[in-house]
């Protein structure tokens, strides 16, 4: 059978695959440099802590770890995202921490509790690739909140873009894509809008611990307890430890956590026991303590390559980028007119680099955007991130 | 905040707590003999191999292991989902395979396919409990077709019954809740009515690696490779090898896989690298050929004890109970009146005795059918089921 002849969802009918994963797969020939990617390092994971972590599940909790368990997840787990937080001054308890299969479940477990077809959803504009997909199966319309320099701005959030939105999808560090950050002025300002509004906040941060420039600032979630409203907290194991693992959190108030329970006991009963159990005995003794520095140094000398290359070879070309204080993403803007998305297919063909064209990123622009891309600097060897740069810098002169 | 003071979704406003694990929350109690799990039994857990194939992954293939993987799943496990379906006579290849995070995954999956607020889905009654639960999040309407001693009537697929449906859901091994198995001349017949229909068939078989009675029946999809029509069949590593892993398999035609690698990229990416290496390191030398005959003895036996006690105690007593050929469950029925959801309570205070009410199990009844039970049988050991059938039994006089 070649062809579906059979009625299928409004939402199978209209998906798509993924922009980026389908360049991913062009781009997986190991004569391109690929700046597409959003794969953290492998130089990064910690591959013998983890190799001991399953051993120890496996030689001292077997029989829970391949057991059915809990839909909240692996409560000794649960229990170290509440001290972990802690340390940072926020005050939670198990009954706030869910623990799912990766940030993306989070996306779609978000969406499910939001989004009725036809539901306001405000986002950045532009916003992370993945999360406008996750909630595209459930109907919304965007309504998008205008960003600048500084990131998304939260004076933009009119009473008329708030009207009877549902939630609003915010990443305040180095956010995919553009790599900014939100000052602590604009993080206070959006919190106390929001509280002011009721409107749901949902504070998506999966490289928070991956800063490399400037101070630690509070996330929205810690905020909002200083200043009230809704915040539900993603996080995420898989740029920390390891993505092939899928394990992530939600942090919420207890109502919203026990409603996604709910909604995650009909998405999948529960994430893997044994791997909840092993990133909880890779991590219960600090691991990440001495492990996320060694990250954050290999991220800031990858970011340091790149921003030096692009100062390099990109010098007389009218283009602007980000200065990414953490994360893995570098943002790029040309004039007006400039088309990335058709510029890409020559990227590839005659200088044998890749990078993601900015237009899928903008959720509901009346016009396309064609003038931005984004380079992930994580895992090019610095010779070939100042040769694939060097030939971007051919493409676009 | 123990209010939620903002609207959700229509899907999490109705969605509740699943009966079965409310109950599995009292029946943790150690007083108490539960026959109201859906758990396999630990016993057959196959500790030390999978033990040895994490070490091995992460020995030979650990960035790999720790790295995000395709949506698609493990390319060799998928290999091996061919290989095994081969041995069966069943010629698929890896484009006819999806690996999902469990069983339950794949239901949700399917509901993303094929539901919109308001289609119609065609289900056995009763039917399995976790399948209504995820289905339920689409917002579809049920109807049920009629079963007898026989399980699932396919003289019911009228016209009228069919008409407009999106898809047909059965489990023909051993059915959760009933334990009954469809004979070969009603699965052929299923097959064809459905083909004639052009009306899609989602065959679940979690347990068919289990049977301990009478001789293997093709299933549903390898049907369908010779009477034709559009068959999508679910299968699990859960309980041939162990649930807390989470792996389980779609097997359909090349464009239903497509599209649902489509829908699980928005849900979670991909199923967990290192857990998809560990069940291939584990099984790809033909384990599950020596290991599944000593879980079906164990399952046999454990029927057996049950049966026997049933026989003895319940002697006299205005009640029949199905004989399974496999899987985990037996199913009571009594005479209308007799009310098995109020019983329960009594039955966990007074005979320390959980079981799950029939009730829950029938998706679309207009009167609801309050004189069946489940029982499972695999997990409690011989002298409490005794004592458990024989606490009923007072119960039930």
């Amino acid at each position: 059978m070649n062809n579906i002849t059979f009625p299928l969802s409004k939402r199978a009918t209209t998906a798509t695959s993924s922009a980026i994963r389908e360049i991913l797969k062009i781009t997986e020939r190991p004569d391109i440099i690929s700046f597409a990617g959003g794969l953290p390092s492998p130089e990064g994971f910690p591959i013998a802590k983890i190799r001991e972590a399953y051993e120890t599940v496996m030689t001292h909790h077997p029989k829970v770890a391949l057991q059915y368990g809990p839909t909240e997840g692996y409560r000794p787990l649960r229990e170290w995202v509440v001290s972990d937080f802690k340390k940072r001054g926020v005050e939670i308890t198990v009954d706030n921490v869910l623990i799912v299969s990766g940030s993306q479940q989070a996306l779609d477990l978000i969406g499910k509790l939001f989004i009725d077809e036809g539901s306001k959803v405000l986002l950045e504009s532009p916003s992370y690739l993945g999360a406008i997909q996750s909630f595209n199966q459930y109907g919304p319309v965007y309504n998008t909140i205008p960003t600048d320099e500084g990131g998304l701005m939260p004076e933009g959030l009119t009473d008329e873009i708030a009207k009877a939105a549902r939630f609003i999808y915010a990443l305040p560090n180095y956010q995919n894509p553009t790599g900014r950050t939100l000052s602590l002025e604009r993080r206070i300002a959006l919190v106390k809008r929001c509280a002011e509004l009721n409107l749901p906040l949902v504070e998506d941060d999966p490289y928070g611990e991956l800063r490399f420039e400037g101070e630690e600032l509070p996330g929205l979630f810690a905020l909002s307890q200083q200043y009230g409203g809704t915040v539900i907290r993603m996080g995420s194991f898989s740029k920390v430890l390891a993505p092939g693992m899928r394990i992530g959190f939600i942090i919420a108030p207890a109502a919203i956590i026990s409603k996604m329970v709910q909604l995650k006991q009909a998405t999948d009963l529960h994430t893997a026991s044994i791997t909840q159990m092993a990133v909880y005995e890779a991590i219960k003794d600090g691991f990440l303590d001495e492990h996320l520095p060694k990250v954050r140094e290999l991220y800031k000398r990858q970011c340091h390559y790149m921003l030096e290359a692009l100062e390099e070879h990109f010098a007389g070309i009218d283009v602007k980028w980000t200065r990414p204080a953490g994360g893995m993403f570098i943002w790029l803007t040309f004039p007006k007119g400039v088309n990335t998305t058709e510029l890409l297919a020559r990227a590839v063909e005659e200088q044998k680099v890749a990078y993601v064209p900015g237009q899928p990123f903008y959720p509901a622009a009346t016009e396309p955007v064609t003038n931005t891309l984004r380079l992930s600097f994580v895992t090019v060897p610095e010779e070939k991130i100042r040769q694939g740069i060097a030939g971007l810098a051919k493409l676009f002169k």
